[in-house]
């Protein structure tokens, strides 16, 4: 089980996160490509950080936005979402080049990853970027029968990826952040949803029905305060699950 | 003798430049990378067209500045100037791989070209760009040995180029654009110097110097309305000399 | 009856629409605010166009998106909303203190303007702005009582528009664009939904029902080859029916 | 004496500076206008925080760069310039009129405000959009007789700033950064220069040269672990010196 977590996301002179602290207790490092967050030279700062800790390099493309820091679906044709995706990826392995490391994965960001798992032509688009670049996507766990078909006949790698932190429905979609109760925040329920998705056990969706979900990936997220304790926390819960 | 034009610089909207027009007569297209024109989905269109005429697709990159189209310069570090092309260059080779083409060189843009040939640190931190990404660089011809030197060590081949509707001063830079007769109008003189420059004579400096430079590309502009008439007119005079 | 047209679209190098041979024609212009297209410098030269040829100055704000030209919907919060208004008109006013010129009405450009026509809250924190800055509104013209008594209440004067070359549906919407003949492109029918706006006459709607629309203004577009011919007619009809 | 601080420099997600906490402290709010900083929600918050402790609103106009954060210089014709800051303080006072306040001065920012106080000719474009906004401009503290002049004539008030924690060459200009000792951090210096320039008294310049200079307002700086205290501080020192 490997931990994801969002990385790079400053810009300029405003810093967000705590990259260098949450960096050693991650497996994967989904860096932001410029469009919603970071600049060439924070994205260079952030390959090497991941370098340093041995954390493999994901490209987070993202719509171009930075008010909005990529949280607000803008209306793309399926051509225009490959391009957007072939862009972006493809400046962060530009990067990349200087720190002789290899962008290992995508995985888009904010609303273009909700998008993507609502909209099967987006995918569709998404897709088709991965493909080119022969590159692994990841998504939301999902065992959407055209979803997987779609990636098998481009032969893209899906990574699945579950989330601790936010509660589901009862068909695996992430509970709309609005609804009462989407967002986890007591730590004991943290847990239990951590375990149960580390070891592939049930675990209650927000409308309490029991639901079990496979995921190759866990995310964290790397701001609040919390943040660096629960990722340490995590980290220890996996050891213990492999031994 | 090759002929290079600026291309793909419109942007959204907005267009410039007679793109479809001109490419069938160059050999080397300059695509802009969208920090000073153009989009990820102009970038896409500008490779295909290429492609169709089967131009090598050369890499753009310029400052980020829209509304001064790159011809302002922008301070920056060493290590941004090489973040900066490595994002660009990237963000293209990334379009590329939609189009199964290559990006076969690197040549800045405006503001970022002139500083580079005035400034040899920043020219310093443009070659380790280069030398990242394993790609030949396009220059104002040169016979500078430091120039010269710091290519030849970081194992980048630089690409000469010169200029037919351009003055050259006595030692063999561009005449500033602001000098009266820095911009060669003339068709007789265009003739001329275009000439001198393929057949590798001497031809006269804005003072009136005979100097010689030797060039492996002309560099021809894609807009303004003679653009189209003197590509093909070059594109014979080249023809011409090679029989 | 006023004839207005979005003005000032260029955008640094880039040129649209040929906004001096169309601005003798015009009685309003609505001039772009820098978000969608335009900037300082072309907002203060399409000023001073229209103040010489003694147009009113419109401003036309809309969504923060260059490469989408303002035609893509991007979420916000009424607030936001509100504020996005207030800074453009703003930005306007303060270059209009240059050519000592008043900003006159506000008419939303684009997705801005289909969305204020369909949600009726977005609309209010339009209508929000308007308030604050004490101007009148352009408005796809309507007799929705909802719509109108919000204004009344805000004591903001609505401008009821009309289109010539679009199609309405039978309760007075524009028909989509993407709908099969809901751009007129016929010069007679042109002439024919011109003459009953101007005349207050009935015209066919897009399913071939008769209806009659109250207008201020005419819409006119300064793209296009023909769009100075057909300002140039649209003026000399609107000269005859004054007689 | 007056106390000025740059405020509203977070930018949609991003969050800079402590401007809660310091605003009680200061007199005069130098507000980020878009360009190098900030965007319409964030102030619309700083405008309403300012007017809620009653603090004078001042436009902080700035070149356009995010990355650069507006401290890299970027070319401008004088006209851009006048363009450039009519925009930016025009925005604000849209934002502004939600709030029922005025914009009452302005300050440029950063490379544009050093720019200003190197270039007599950017000053005077600087001179000029004040001018046609009727508002007072703050200047680094000057007697040179030629800005004064300038001022003088196009009937712009200057508000003459003082800083706290820069030494001074000795012509009264700002000691460059990258100069060693430029920046004043030991806290009895720090009162020592303040207590100066409150009190007219002489202080030393970076070359130990008594000078003596006066002003109308202190800058302090509203980021840095200390900044409250020494606004608290700074403050408390004012109001002894008026007893």
């Amino acid at each position: 089980m490997k931990l994801n977590c969002d990385m790079g996301e400053s810009l300029g002179s405003w810093t967000m996160g705590n990259d260098a602290e949450i960096m050693p207790y991650i497996d994967m490092a989904n860096i932001a490509c410029g469009f919603h967050a970071s600049d060439p030279d924070i994205m260079s700062n952030t390959v090497a950080l991941a370098k340093q800790h041995d954390v493999s390099v994901g490209a987070h493309p993202g719509y171009a936005d930075l008010q909005g820091f990529g949280r607000r679906s803008i209306p793309h044709t399926n051509a225009q979402i490959t391009h957007l995706i072939l862009y972006q990826v493809g400046a962060l392995q530009g990067i990349c080049r200087l720190h002789e490391v290899n962008v290992d994965y995508i995985k888009p960001h904010g609303a273009l990853y909700n998008d993507m798992m609502k909209d099967i032509e987006l995918f569709t688009a998404v897709i088709e970027a991965a493909k080119q670049l022969q590159l692994p996507l990841m998504v939301l766990a999902t065992n959407n029968s055209d979803y997987l078909h779609i990636a098998q006949q481009a032969n893209v790698t899906l990574i699945h990826e579950g989330f601790v932190d936010r509660r589901y429905t009862n068909d695996k979609q992430l509970a709309a952040r609005s609804l009462k109760g989407a967002v986890i925040e007591d730590i004991d329920e943290l847990n239990n949803q951590a375990l149960s998705l580390i070891s592939g056990n049930r675990f209650n969706s927000i409308d309490n029905v029991p639901i079990q979900i496979d995921v190759d990936t866990l995310c964290i997220h790397g701001d609040g305060s919390d943040a660096l304790a629960f990722a340490q926390h995590l980290r220890n819960v996996i050891g213990e699950q492999a031994k």
